[in-house]
């Protein structure tokens, strides 16, 4: 294992949060707030311990893609560990592993919160939250991937493991390009959200607030009843950008190349928007005599569509009062999650356009059994190594999902509490039914169950196999086995001491 | 398609069925039951009706697997729509489709009831509900291919369309000698249950209804306390065999063969009682403090996990009232199911086995990129193309169970009653949780939910594909283009006559 080169990506992704840091400092700053000055001071250790690790270069700076996974996985708990120290210094969070479960949620872009009162939180507290979506979204390995050159290859197994979906597409030949690339339209994205959220009469902190969880599909809002006091404008906005959020952001870099014909063709962009149009019909005529008249219950259907299936978590109405069947369909909508490549979490659209057609294919060699179909995406063929590891994603994320709900249910809350307390926060919405809807907390649930429902946000928000990949006993055996080593030389030099005395 | 074979195995089915109705008649004619003259008219029917297909033998009896698919499915409806009939006549189900949820469920042991007060009903009417069970749990086309010749080859695909699991082993190079294995040890073990049952005091009529029920994993009882009231000597002879029929019969044969070391080095079969034994000591103690004693919990424990891994469902306590972990435990189980090769249901034990293989297969290919390692079962290795069907049954068992959840939740019942009905009819268990428990049944469902849950008991029964081919568009293209060619055919005749007059 190339232990040099993790411990450089973790001091540079540390180096990163002090400057992120800075963010609430100056919200403070403006709101005159004195909680910016325990953000000032997590925001100098960062510095100080990123300074430290990134000290000495690496010597070998290629890495496979165990150091991609190892790297990925361990930056995003630090990025989170560290993160999480200011709500405990301001005292609105004063249980550490509470405070970490929020932050979590928020780097992960769950948006699962265990606040009560969340009006209560200081402007730069608030800030913070909102932006540890926004920084969780895109993720910050490809951020580091396009602002420091990274010599030698393997870069693309950072890049792999950190983004969302089956396959990773280079838009550019080269990492740094393609991680600038998907950033600037991000930056422009969010940009636009907030201009017309500030041009829909939102108040100027409330709209950088909510784009930030719009963008990173996160779904923390600033007030108790989320999204749902503000006008019915602004509702549509945020569900329209939270749409456009979900969309695979390849279709955004073809537009912007004017290769209209090769973005409109994204099979999976394309099945993502019917998939949209179909929850939004059908749940708007379910809950049509529950709300005031048919565009009122469009407005709550397309936001609460939106809100789940891109897996932000914001929410206008109480869903968990709607009929069977709507709840059912948002139910569904978590699992079936964004595109792939976008800031949206759940299993993505790709992969159950690959478990289609492969369903499709065994179908019709029952019917032909000589025909020797292929199975194509975007009409190129699909290789079989991402039909391979799309099954094996599916069988993992059963597994996972299987043992989190047995361990939440040693809680013994209700069933529908605990499978959609795990459905939310594996998938990386937020609110779930029963005692964890959108008007409940995460609050009720054991220190257990909360580390267990952390390293679901984790897992899930990094499509498993980092996370995975860290509970591998050949790993923990490489580094016993190493300590074990150290732990000798040592030992031995102290012994060759006594004998020199 | 050679629609020769089909029509001539269900005239063969349909007159197999007129024997099978014999049982109830004579249940009828010891206990002076009036109810028996109408099972005597049904077998009358079933009599004429399959004497009339078989009477023309079928030009060619070779066949594929599309044939083996539709002729099994055509089968397993036929035998249901027959076998419900009787239920209407002696007012016993007033209303068909009720009835043919019953034999529905019947057939492919489910055991789920829309019966409020099963003890109303007649010896021969009782008789008939569990021996529905004992034919459904073996197939009734092993049993034709145990008794009638099928020449030519592809009468493998009948039983591969049939068997559970993802492979059917041939013990014998023909499939007369397997099919006559396998019912062979299929009655000496139901024989030895009613024996046991008889000498632990319970009455004769009992033990052989609860012998059928536990042989073919149905769990239709003939009390309304399921098992609860009989003595717990009899409660865990019925235990262990519910948990003996879920073992894949290949063992039994070894065993019989005196080969012990084939049949204990079988992983599944370890797989299977590894899972029951953690399952019911987690529940024991689980369920410790609600129970009278260690002896208590252990016996309830020990029956429900094998009630409900077997798929039979029965039930001794209501275990809705169980802690939320044993119930999620319970409701996993359900999932998991038996072994392939048995009676039971559900996604089967070797398909977890391969699931996981893969999955530890991949992991290892994070670790160590360039190992060419082959996952094995039974220290064979894995055919690609079981891991391929074992992969696609996953997503088809996936899509078949959101559709039907998503149109049973359009009753509007709470979410765990519609999630736990689809999951007890889908995996042939029987009784589910909450409206669905054991001490409830599924009369409140919409007549269209129960014709989904009768589809999702027969799919369940037969693996999905023999009853997803059915609505396959390419076969029903087929079918009426034939009929509109024989259609135009007669028209064509009458044509000519005309201008003939």
């Amino acid at each position: 294992m190339n232990r040099g080169i993790i411990r450089y990506v973790l001091g540079s992704v540390i180096k990163i949060e002090a400057i992120l840091l800075m963010v609430p400092l100056f919200t403070a700053l403006i709101y005159h707030e004195s909680e910016g000055k325990h953000y000032l001071a997590v925001a100098l250790v960062c510095l100080i311990t990123g300074s430290l690790l990134t000290f000495k270069k690496p010597h070998d700076s290629v890495f496979y893609l165990k150091e991609g996974c190892i790297s990925t996985a361990a930056s995003w708990i630090v990025l989170s560990l560290f993160g999480a120290i200011p709500f405990v210094l301001t005292g609105e969070i004063p249980h550490y592993l509470d405070a970490l479960f929020e932050t979590v949620s928020g780097f992960t872009t769950t948006g699962a919160s265990i606040v009560e009162d969340v009006e209560s939180f200081s402007h730069c507290s608030l800030l913070w939250r909102s932006f540890t979506h926004w920084i969780g979204g895109m993720g910050v390995l490809v951020f580091l991937l396009a602002i420091i050159p990274m010599s030698g290859g393997g870069s693309i197994n950072l890049m792999r493991a950190e983004s969302p979906g089956p396959s990773v597409g280079k838009l550019a030949p080269k990492m740094k390009t393609t991680a600038s690339i998907l950033y600037t339209i991000y930056i422009c994205m969010t940009m636009i959200e907030f201009a017309l959220l500030v041009f829909a009469k939102m108040p100027v902190f409330d709209a950088i607030c909510t784009a930030f969880a719009t963008a990173g599909t996160g779904g923390y809002g600033i007030k108790n009843s989320s999204i749902g006091d503000y006008s019915v404008p602004i509702q549509w906005i945020v569900t329209i950008f939270m749409i456009l959020f979900g969309v695979n952001f390849n279709a955004y870099y073809y537009l912007q190349e004017k290769d209209y014909k090769k973005a409109f063709a994204m099979e999976e962009v394309r099945t993502y928007f019917i998939v949209i149009f179909a929850a939004i019909a059908a749940i708007t005529f379910n809950i049509l005599k529950e709300c005031t008249g048919f565009f009122d219950a469009l407005t709550k259907s397309a936001f609460q569509v939106g809100s789940i299936i891109t897996t932000t978590g914001f929410s206008t109405t109480d869903f968990d009062t709607w009929p069977a069947f709507s709840k059912t369909i948002l139910v569904l909508l978590m699992f079936v999650g964004a595109c792939a490549g976008s800031t949206g979490g759940g299993i993505k659209i790709s992969r159950f356009i690959i478990f289609f057609k492969a369903f499709f294919k065994e179908a019709d060699s029952y019917i032909h059994p000589k025909s020797v179909k292929k199975i194509t995406i975007d009409n190129k063929p699909l290789a079989h190594d991402v039909l391979r590891s799309t099954n094996v994603f599916l069988n993992v994320y059963i597994l996972v999902f299987v043992c989190s709900i047995l361990i939440v249910s040693l809680d013994n809350r209700d069933m529908q509490t605990n499978f959609t307390a795990v459905v939310a926060t594996f998938n990386n919405i937020g609110p779930g039914l029963a005692d964890v809807g959108p008007t409940q907390n995460f609050n009720g649930f054991s220190y257990l169950s909360k580390v267990i429902l952390m390293i679901d946000m984790l897992a899930g928000r990094l499509e498993l196999f980092p996370i995975i990949i860290l509970f591998h006993p050949e790993l923990w055996k490489e580094f016993l086995w190493r300590r074990d080593a150290r732990r000798k030389k040592i030992q031995k030099m102290i012994d060759e001491k006594k004998t020199g005395l």
